[in-house]
């Protein structure tokens, strides 16, 4: 398949460049090891492939912009090392997380330690390409900003733990911070490295920020209804978590009273029993709650793959495309 | 007196160039306010005061470097924050940590905010002042390999903990990594916008690097011998949480057999009585380990200052030397 050849080429292309931004000879060695446990541990490198294929959509070459793909799966991963901390989770991508491993103090100087390397790569690759300073400017404030606003909607997303009621519009926000950020931020700068109009760059940027509302809606549905094998992570962690996912936000608006308890009283209790689980479960499928975060998500790649009109055909193009819908049928 | 003056003007602009970039507007308020916490309850504000001398040192103007200024100072800050996390420290600056106040995930959160800000206020300043794109790289490349050498030099003060011997050069290659390095960085980007010659940057650079050394053994001096409420963090906590300070290296190599037990028996040890504690603070100056500790540091900063002979005398530079002594006679 074409589109699946496209991708695997970029993929081994920025295998080597994160390879290189976080070398195996990195001193002491418990933080060399524990920055690169969940590389190789595996993940889709989906950040990394928009960011080239945004380059490459505006004209740009794949070669120009891989340590700034590299940068954006590197930031992507200190952002998982911290957030397993925070909610304790053991397992990611079917490995045991970095602070399981090494303790939460060495992963979280795991997670900074990557942060820094983040934007020493996309120095280097300012540098090599002798990009002008407002370019240089321009990736550097993407990067940045996107990265707080990562950190906005992490915040958000802990502090939801412990609210009450989260209404779909505060979920959503959070969701933008939390996911869309940095796909929106790789998609501008593969633009701005391939040299996209202003036009072209702000439609590709649209099109990123909601198929990572999406993604990450489509990653709330799989950690209810996923095969665990596949998704790496356990099903039901949310729920034992009490996270404030979209399917648990619906449910409980749609609920009849009694069923709605049993679902609040499972919510964020930690050890529960399977069966328990599958009930709520249960429950989350017949009030129509995936049923309702799937449309919302087709809708949402649906309005993303029309920003991409301004943007002449190609193979970029077209993998782009089928990008967008991956990320609303995937089961990893 | 003129030196202090002159650090007063430059501390009140720095003060006001933080608000801006850690302005009480951030949302939600639980990060902002974490985020915010630790500025508010003081600080030397040295790291910015280095980079605008270091910047008024090559003939640059002080506003010039202001958000970098307050960028370095939020570096630091966001460095505090993680670092208070690791140890479980409880005081800082004479107030709660932020993990006391708002959680460990919230402090970690806060953490990765500041340090994204740092970028965007470094970002900011290149835009501002039109800096080439070859500056724009140097200034962002400066800051991302001060970043990761500082994790670097974290995590070996993590992992000496746990280490039997520990070697004087172990530690200096630690510490050059955990404070020299910001050091070193505040005087190289203030003396890159600036628009010093190579050899000034590097003399300001290699100035920086010895008394952030300098800084960190006076500190660990502190720790032991100060008095807590100006230094605001409890005397003996280095000692109780095991950390491999100068002062321990130098004593358990110098300390008579049996002398030396009392002082491995009680490292790391926790909770430790008050009569314990003051036994083995004793010991540590009985040993000589207090005056050769404060004699290296003495010895760095006399290198440190020789650098300076390659900068012209200006009110920056008689600034600057003054700053060097300080670090070392300090008592906060």
């Amino acid at each position: 398949m074409d589109v699946l050849e496209n991708l695997k080429e970029k993929i081994e292309l920025v295998e080597r460049e994160i390879e290189r931004w976080v070398p195996r000879s990195i001193k002491p060695e418990p933080l060399g090891n524990s920055m690169r446990h969940l590389f190789s541990a595996g993940g889709k490198r989906l950040r990394p492939c928009l960011l080239l294929l945004s380059c490459e959509a505006v004209g740009g070459k794949v070669e120009d912009a891989l340590e700034a793909a590299a940068a954006v799966e590197i930031l992507h991963t200190f952002t998982l090392i911290h957030d397993d901390v925070m909610d304790r989770d053991e397992l990611r991508r079917g490995v045991k997380t970095v602070h399981v491993l090494w303790g939460i103090p060495m992963a979280i100087i795991a997670g900074d330690a990557l942060f820094a390397k983040v934007f020493e790569a996309l120095s280097e690759n300012v540098r090599r390409l002798r990009l002008s300073a407002e370019k240089a400017v321009e990736i550097f404030r993407t990067i940045s900003v996107a990265s707080f606003e990562i950190c906005r909607g992490q915040a958000m997303d802990v502090l939801m733990v412990q609210k009450d009621r989260v209404s779909e519009e505060e979920y959503l926000k959070m969701v933008s911070g939390k996911t869309g950020a940095l796909l929106d931020a790789s998609m501008k700068i593969g633009a701005i490295i391939g040299g996209g109009k202003e036009k072209e760059i702000s439609a590709l940027s649209t099109f990123g920020r909601k198929i990572g509302i999406a993604f990450q809606i489509r990653d709330d549905v799989l950690g209810i209804i996923g095969e665990e094998s596949k998704f790496g992570k356990p099903i039901g962690s949310d729920i034992r978590e009490g996270k404030r996912t979209l399917p648990i936000i619906y449910a409980l608006r749609h609920l009849p009273l009694e069923k709605k308890k049993m679902v609040e009283e499972v919510l964020g209790e930690g050890k529960i029993s399977r069966k328990k689980l599958e009930k709520v479960i249960n429950l989350l499928e017949e009030c129509g709650a995936i049923e309702y975060s799937s449309k919302l998500a087709l809708e949402l790649v649906d309005e993303a793959k029309k920003e991409l009109s301004v943007i002449r055909d190609s193979r970029a193009k077209e993998t782009l495309l089928a990008l967008a819908d991956f990320v609303i049928t995937r089961s990893i």
